[in-house]
């Protein structure tokens, strides 16, 4: 999908035929305000001695999005607002327009706003307030922020800036479903004769969701009936990846650059007419590639936990099945294979080729592999509750035991090397609780837990499409968590073909019972998936952040009871 | 505290005289339509028999507080407006004003409304929608509501009855410290005659919050000179503990009525004069007695979360001190001491005092007691380690191995079982990060996280103040967490009576650093503390879900990012 530049005629409204715009599309770290003050700063001057006239950042990027209960912090306002003048006192002639808190003065409402700050000539010459405060999802704006009545317009060089942020423009009827809103910030832009739109964002990542946001700039720019520039953040925070792809369009929507997806990137856009001898601008950003964009989604997400929180290594176990070879495939992609610690913990129940496939995998990679052995370790626990367990037969208790002594000696070798210990179950699994609390959910990030086992298979594919990374047994074998002899997860789970489109209805679409029976799947399974769902609610409770994915991920978007009885 | 009854002239606006209303302050589950709607019926008939002239039933009471997410699944609103509609159907002359979800029909917005339904004669009549939806601390309502422009007014038998719904009267500016909403209902409510003010609320307890309530409530019957009928759930349901204390004031604010606290209740009570040979109504539930509320709230807390899970056992780690200790009293409380399972888990560390602390408590309480000893277990995990180990010095690594062993075989119990595992460490070691995630950290819910070391103290001699329940070394001796040998908690943390003081300024108060120090503290030991609550986030995240008894407890009111780097 490669658009044409346009390089004509634009709308008579549009009085911007040649101006060069800074886009810094940074990856900040939520909270490191003299970090954050350095990488704008430097951006800033990089993007000025490359010709920029204006300089755009993303929103709230003096203290990273999101910052959430930071903002309860007694100093946090005042650190921000203070970071963020020291960052104006070096702006020179060229201005930048910065994301950043903005302290509520009137002593109503929130304390705070989510703001622009417009910066020339060593000041904050102008605040632009976010309207929008989105509250779903992931998004909890309404707890920290007051609202501004309309979006501000900025005159600069006898040239009128519309200035939104984020949520600002997610008005458009075809892209939400519901509105939200009493406002529409773009409807009323759209009679203020601009030159020019800004939209600073913090726009997380999940898959496709660039396409919606490049159709919804595309709407604003035709509705504005002048140029947008649209920066978005990129980067790790959490749960949540960002992925940039800042772009700008020209008036009618027509796009004219496309920046990076899932790195950061700093450009400088002739907004108007090309120059020429330039290349044409590209945005190969925008060709649709699912995979691969879960693929870099979830390297990013790793990489950014990892380094943020300062981990050099991981460390995961490899079951010798596809869930650990994707996770460490991934691993070693983020943080280089020499910093990964791969282990085999077989126990007497373990096949050969498991064994055999968790070698060959992380010799493929080139990652550190260990072979520990838990049947002892097990043994001597199941001595140890031999008294109180006397005359009771073997069940699920004896299964958790060996996946939770894997955990704990997994966590010994992450606690003696300062290794990040990652999870490898995947969104079916922690979906029906088909995995093991203080076990295999042992682990400080869950890199696939947002990737249904249908994905993990495709990812697996994909990653194999020119040399056999994954080996291939362990893409076609029968998956089995290996806790009883000769056990598949078929034994319990229905078909994941079957079980993922289930999972799909009653987790993401929010679907009952009856829609997806009457949508023709199997009473009985449905019924036993869903009671599933529900029940495992206590262990997605305890289990580690999870790198988001989808448009309804397990974790800060989703927020069901443990307690509750509610069958539908 | 006993106030005298008002039984004299009441402000001329009021024409309530002698109106018998009955209160339902019920303990509901969240999600389970067709139980509640049952206990709502039962308690209807039952005050209707003893005369109520109206019956009052509190916030959401259709489908418990907080339904949270649920309200996204596709037929839940429809469901609980079908529940609604049945118990409407068995309402008679006497009428009733229940707590439930409206349907936004207007396709605008959020898709329910915060309702009040005044149903009678076999039909709702009237809605009535909250105004004010908090979306703070543990509160998420602008993520499910939407507003009401104002408070609804009921016409019944020539009165007035003005309908708030819980935070519509949390608006008085000495008791909120910061006005969050643009309308107040009750100033509204305050011009409009009203003869009877009714306010439904699920308000969750924390400790001392009953005396802001009724301060509150006392107000608000001044500000619109009219009697109020104030409705409060009980009942734990997740993280919250909701302790009834529903309430009756006259016009001046004065009590006439106070419910039970933390227990179900049904009560009539007439309003606006006294009946001669009446008792005078009691309120003993708003005496003072913080001990005594945090033990009754967390017996609640428990109680409800293993009923309304369906687990009739609970299961504890014995130490020998006083963390488990308490917590073991808590559960025999809540559960009876039959179905507590004390299991004593000593180490080649453990101390032969700890040993028989253990085991007198459980004597004490009477509750089934298990030893485990798990050197063996220990020594097949390091033995397991050994070879990628050799050559490093022991560290906490193995310290963890101890406390994993631990977590082990206690969920081995648990699953063998059916019985839900408690943790048992407090707010102070949660904060510092003082324990093993997957090890002591095992369990369904932390029953004393959100308690304080000093309130734990404080809490285990309130227990003993009869007879001795808790051992009195388990309370005297140096807390140790007998990892290491002759450890004490104080090798790696200040005296808890500075810690809990620092504690309550950074993680309660939100102070900084900076803050703390101006206060006096020493800047070493803020310094300390507060890098060890940032750092141990992530532990946290994994936390089991804890009971909240303070105004801010780690948990769903508390979102900090795991990956952040302010320093404040």
């Amino acid at each position: 999908m490669h658009l044409e530049l346009q390089s004509g005629a634009l709308p008579t409204s549009c009085l911007i035929q040649n101006m060069r715009l800074g886009i810094a599309q940074l990856n900040t770290t939520v909270g490191d305000l003299s970090g954050n003050r350095r990488k704008i700063l430097d951006a800033y001057h990089a993007l000025v001695a490359q010709g920029a006239e204006l300089v755009v950042f993303p929103e709230l990027v003096v203290c990273g999005y999101p910052p959430r209960d930071l903002l309860f912090k007694s100093r946090f306002i005042p650190d921000v607002a203070q970071t963020t003048r020291e960052i104006a006192a070096e702006i020179g002639a060229v201005p930048a327009v910065i994301g950043t808190i903005e302290a509520n003065p009137t002593g109503q409402g929130r304390s705070a706003y989510n703001s622009a700050a417009f910066c020339q000539h060593g000041h904050i010459t102008q605040f632009a307030r976010k309207c929008l405060l989105p509250t779903y999802d992931v998004f909890d704006e309404d707890r920290y922020f007051e609202p501004a009545k309309e979006p501000t317009i900025v005159e600069f060089n006898g040239r009128r800036l519309g200035l939104t942020i984020c949520e600002d423009i997610w008005t458009h009827q075809a892209i939400t479903t519901r509105r939200f809103y009493e406002v529409d910030p773009v409807k009323t832009l759209s009679t203020k004769r601009l030159d020019l739109l800004l939209n600073l964002s913090a726009s997380p990542w999940h898959s496709t969701k660039e396409n919606v946001r490049h159709e919804l700039v595309a709407h604003t720019a035709r509705a504005c009936a002048c140029p947008v520039v649209y920066v978005n953040a990129i980067g790790g925070n959490d749960e949540l990846i960002f992925d940039g792809r800042s772009m700008i369009t020209d008036a009618s929507g027509q796009l004219l650059a496309g920046l990076a997806a899932f790195r950061e990137e700093l450009r400088v856009v002739q907004v108007g007419r090309t120059v020429p001898g330039e290349p044409p601008y590209t945005h190969a950003t925008f060709a649709p590639h699912e995979l691969r964009d879960i693929h870099d989604a979830l390297v990013l997400g790793l990489r950014d936990y990892a380094q943020k929180t300062g981990f050099k290594k991981a460390l995961l176990g490899l079951s010798g099945g596809i869930d650990s070879a994707l996770t460490a495939v991934i691993a070693a992609e983020a943080l280089g294979p020499k910093n990964v610690i791969g282990v085999s913990l077989p126990s007497v129940i373990s096949s050969q080729h498991s064994k055999d496939d968790a070698r060959i995998l992380a010799q493929n990679l080139g990652i550190e592999y260990h072979t520990i052995g838990i049947a002892d370790t097990v043994a001597s626990a199941e001595q140890a509750l031999a008294p109180i367990f006397a005359g009771r037969a073997r069940d699920i208790a004896e299964e958790n035991i060996q996946a939770r002594a894997r955990g704990l000696l997994l966590m010994a070798i992450s606690n003696k090397f300062g290794a990040l210990l990652l999870t490898t179950g995947n969104k079916s699994e922690l979906a029906v609780g088909y995995c093991t609390l203080y076990g295999d959910m042992c682990g400080g990030l869950a890199v696939i837990s947002d990737v249904f086992k249908m994905q993990v298979y495709a990812l697996s594919r994909w990653i194999n499409r020119e040399k056999e990374i994954i080996p291939a047994s362990s893409i076609e074998k029968p998956p089995s968590a290996e806790l009883r002899p000769d056990q598949t997860d078929q034994d319990s789970l229905p078909p994941y073909e079957l079980l993922d489109a289930i999972l799909k209805g009653y987790v993401e679409a929010g679907l009952s019972r009856r829609d997806l029976i009457a949508q023709g799947f199997d009473a009985a399974v449905v019924n036993d998936i869903a009671r599933k769902v529900d029940l495992n609610e206590y262990k997605r409770k305890q289990a580690a952040p999870g790198l988001k994915i989808t448009p309804l991920a397990f974790g800060v978007g989703r927020r069901i009871p443990i307690v509750q009885k509610y069958v539908s």
